[in-house]
């Protein structure tokens, strides 16, 4: 099979590689679409992240759309021939957080298309790849394969959200108007938060934000921010979805939750401590969350789109076909004029 | 000033009656609107509810839009002018419950317009009317006086839907078409429910259920409805909401709850005991729970309203003259062609 | 191996049996101590509880201490040598129950020693056993082989009372004074609730209450009742710990739980309707939740023995040889003088 | 009557002065014993706190055991006679802070003995001070006056630890041996949390942690800090309640917390901002929680000591006659000596 494989930073070769095995468990998917992540991006650009560093080439991906094309003997569920969607991370199933329902921090988890194993485990940017059969989510017909390999962004802003509790009827601030904050804009609005406003310093983000359906949409750097939140909100606003990383924008939403608020991070700060105002935190009862991927949402999600509640498909700037994939990837990195970068496979046109 | 007295049962006279007083703490409304709810068509009905039989003759009406007259010298808000709703259950402010943020437990509460203390307390079908300040709810100068008036029974499914939990992403099941089903039904699809269903046994309110965007519309007597709600929900639904009162849909809805699901009780299912299957929510662990009136939602209704998230409008079956009191309670009970019906006061015409 | 095979109603055997096998993925436990749990009882009476009828003979027992005697060529943990607990509750892992950290609604539960399954499941009255490795908990040394088979009844309390939230400082009221109630009853002292109090009509479990530590023991035929909980708690309890499966006791639980109080059915309550005052529910918004079984709460309740938090041997009242299986049995159903009976497995005494 | 007034830095006089007032809804108390916080430590070491400075002389004290001596005449109760302690936070009860049951929010609070309001709000320090009759919580006869007294700081420690959630069976470390920080050890102790572990560098409060029965007292600079967090815990605490305000505390206690647990702040971490560990904190999904005073606990609390279920008596470590306040003001600072300081009031002697 073909094969987009990561060697080192900026050099990601179309190879072909052996069939993934189907060992008890398992299911080998024909790949019909996969995402660009920003992890992706990050492995391209460094050759690792953080810790994570490939002890061999290795095949990233892990936002995907697939076709089930063989099932090990004892597999009862999904079918060959169902078109499925993945999360890609396998929790272990059997560890105290993985049976207290929160599998995203399993110690034990294998990412898809990642090199937080040794060796690093093969991802979706190929013609096939092996999971396992729970990991996959049956698409509805009607859902687009560029719809359905959203889901795992999705996922992320789906959980980010559900962090904070019920945010409906509550004022919510998304700080960062990259894929997840502008994700979690969509699903706050769906869960029926007002207003739901979105800050960022890139105009195109703003221009999304605004495209996309929020309430208002923020400059952080204002002279009057103060005044524009107490007219949107009275006392700060009841939830921030951090959605940035950035430090500066971090240390700021603590000024703009309101007493007794939720600030969720879900945007990744970076390794560096960053200087928070815990005395604030402390006076006001403010809940500083972490969220980290998605527990188990995905069937969460796949309904909210497949209702028309939420829409993803603008945020789909660009498919690429496989053999372009170092074009999609530069193309990934334009941030004033893509969303998503996605990549098309086994398909004969990206259209 | 004029104001619609109850005497008795069906005996309720136009009278001419002294403004009411403003002690320390209060203000004096001129009532712009007022909603009959089921319980003064109680109270019409039968001169009484249960154990609230009034002492002497009173003023019925707790949904309301009003102006504000006059204030009490300790008042500080809100301003003489204000037009606003208000929430009729003034709670002492100091006990357990109120303090725990379950003012709708105070047993302390004084009711407008009711004969739940003794003397009853005089509502709001009257050209003025007294509340404590903090009852009163500033509206926005785009919302019109009728949907000002409905704040009310939209508080009442609003805290029924938020009793669930978080619903958003969820299905959900409302049963009872009446007013507050047909609210509770708005609000869960304003959360991002979905499905959002309802089930009764009256064509007008199941098509008022459509027309209001359910995503369906079921009759609890079908004879393939296990069928129906296994493709709507797979394992039944996360979320019922009892607004029906009727002991044979409250039983069935525990059929309908999936495993781990909830079921909010907010319709009156009347005085005498229901059968029940304990077993069935032990081994399930259904997680049934009373709802009763509401909390303090009335800024976050306004704010639903204000945003076009919740839209009451199309409710308002008809509205009366406070000089056609009669005709209007009259035509309140036609529950085959009306949903909601209003008084205007001190007002030229009902239009 | 010497097992003891139920062959229907009051036809239990001794037989000697071939070892069970040793799939991927399991472990084999040479069993200690197993206790005869309340469902044991039934199919021994009855030969079969409800629709779970046995397809063939079948060995009981889910409540025990074992040595691990071999584990499966991929099992990394436990090790053979190791004493252990065990989960009887074998979920399956991967639906959503299971993902959500609710494994206890898991439809596809293997459970030890259970008809639940065709062909039933062999449990521990037997010399050996095989359970999958997670459902193995390591218990430390100082723990008798007694109190390590006391785990499972505790597991089921300890569930139950963490069902209503935080009990700490709060009122409680444990209705029915057999092991899974007198177990709550340790559980909600050892949390910090106060008063606990219990109620029974049988002299010799009011009696254990108060041995137990019950600041109050209640008999709900008195005619001061509600004089008694009013001293105790003011407005009634704040929690409901129903372990009887009484009706009548259920029924009476609605009228002492105080409005915004929380009521948990743990008890079976049997397969017939139980009439339930449903307006009163709403009215002073009760939680009624069921409880059942439970997730993931060994390694606390192995953690909260070991610390001396909860108490559990003075709740075993008799133990037998696994020669004596019979006698074991008859003195269960003792219920006057016994709270737990258990079998000795593969010692000498049972002393 | 006499008092202590606060004149300015380390300027605390005795004085005569008027009987405070007694307008509608207040009680004048007589006050038995007054406890020394640290908030009083720091308006008599410096004159005033952060932006709270005093506008004119005033009287300390918010920690008290008192009797009634007089009521205005709308008070119901409590009665003439009556001895309580004191909520020494006297919220608005009417803003959305308060009716939602988050009044330790309430902008409007007047805090007792406090330079929060201009004019300062005067104390209990004093013969005589004046509270809001719902401030009022009797206490048992049985209760000590010094235990009385210390229902305040024990609040603060209840409603941090129930800030986390339910901690029962859970592992917790408290940062900080002050008298927050033991108080949070017996109250987290009391609700079966297990082990709970103290941490903190001055030798003395590590001996108290030991007297009040912490399962393990640990060195924040133990080069085997980890291994000994290991062995208490597996995977690290549960709960971490960050009683100590120091930031290197605050920093280490992110390492502490397992993944998925809960840090509660409830120490002063001082007005600059702490360089935190956000990306810790999303990628293990930490809940860090402000923890501000109390909301309404003050019942639970005495309930609580009533039973005997947390002992506080072993905290007051002196207790001086109103005429030696300087004495006592001089002694609370020996922070290796004493824990709580307080001043017995109209009493003939301070034993």
């Amino acid at each position: 099979m073909l094969a987009a494989v990561l060697h080192g930073a900026k050099d990601l070769r179309l190879e072909t590689r052996p069939l993934p095995g189907l060992p008890p468990g398992m299911v080998r998917l024909r790949v019909r679409r996969v995402g660009i992540c920003g992890s992706d991006m990050h492995y391209f650009a460094d050759g690792y992240i953080g810790v994570f560093v490939p002890s061999q080439p290795f095949v990233m991906g892990h936002e995907l759309t697939a076709d089930v094309a063989a099932v090990a003997d004892d597999v009862t569920a999904p079918a060959v021939g169902a078109r499925v969607t993945v999360n890609p991370a396998r929790a272990c199933g059997f560890c105290a957080y993985c049976k207290g329902g929160r599998g995203n921090l399993c110690r034990r988890t294998i990412m898809l298309g990642s090199a937080s194993t040794k060796p690093p485990t093969d991802g979706a940017m190929a013609q096939y790849v092996t999971v396992r059969a729970d990991q996959c989510h049956a698409l509805p017909a009607a859902m687009e394969d560029g719809v359905g390999a959203m889901m795992e962004p999705l996922a992320v802003a789906l959980h980010a959200v559900q962090r904070a509790g019920a945010v409906s009827g509550k004022t919510v601030l998304v700080t960062g108007g990259g894929q997840i904050g502008l994700l979690a804009l969509l699903v706050a609005r769906a869960f029926g938060a007002t207003p739901v406003a979105l800050s960022d310093v890139v105009a195109a983000r703003c221009q999304a934000a605004r495209d996309l359906g929020a309430d208002a949409v923020l400059d952080p750097a204002a002279p009057n921010l103060a005044e524009q939140i107490q007219a949107l909100t009275g006392d700060g606003f009841d939830v921030v979805i951090e959605a940035s990383g950035a430090p500066p924008a971090l240390r700021q939403a603590f000024d703009l939750v309101r007493p007794g608020g939720t600030l969720v991070q879900v945007g990744s700060p970076g390794k560096a401590d960053v200087p928070l105002p815990a005395n604030l935190l402390m006076i006001r009862e403010i809940q500083y969350l972490g969220s980290f991927r998605y527990t188990n949402v995905y069937d969460e999600a796949i309904r909210l789109v497949t209702a028309g509640r939420v829409k993803v498909q603008p945020l789909i700037s660009r498919v690429f076909l496989l053999a372009e994939v170092g074009a999609a990837m530069a193309q990934a990195f334009d941030k004033d004029r893509v969303i998503k970068v996605q990549i098309a496979i086994n398909q004969e046109s990206s259209a």
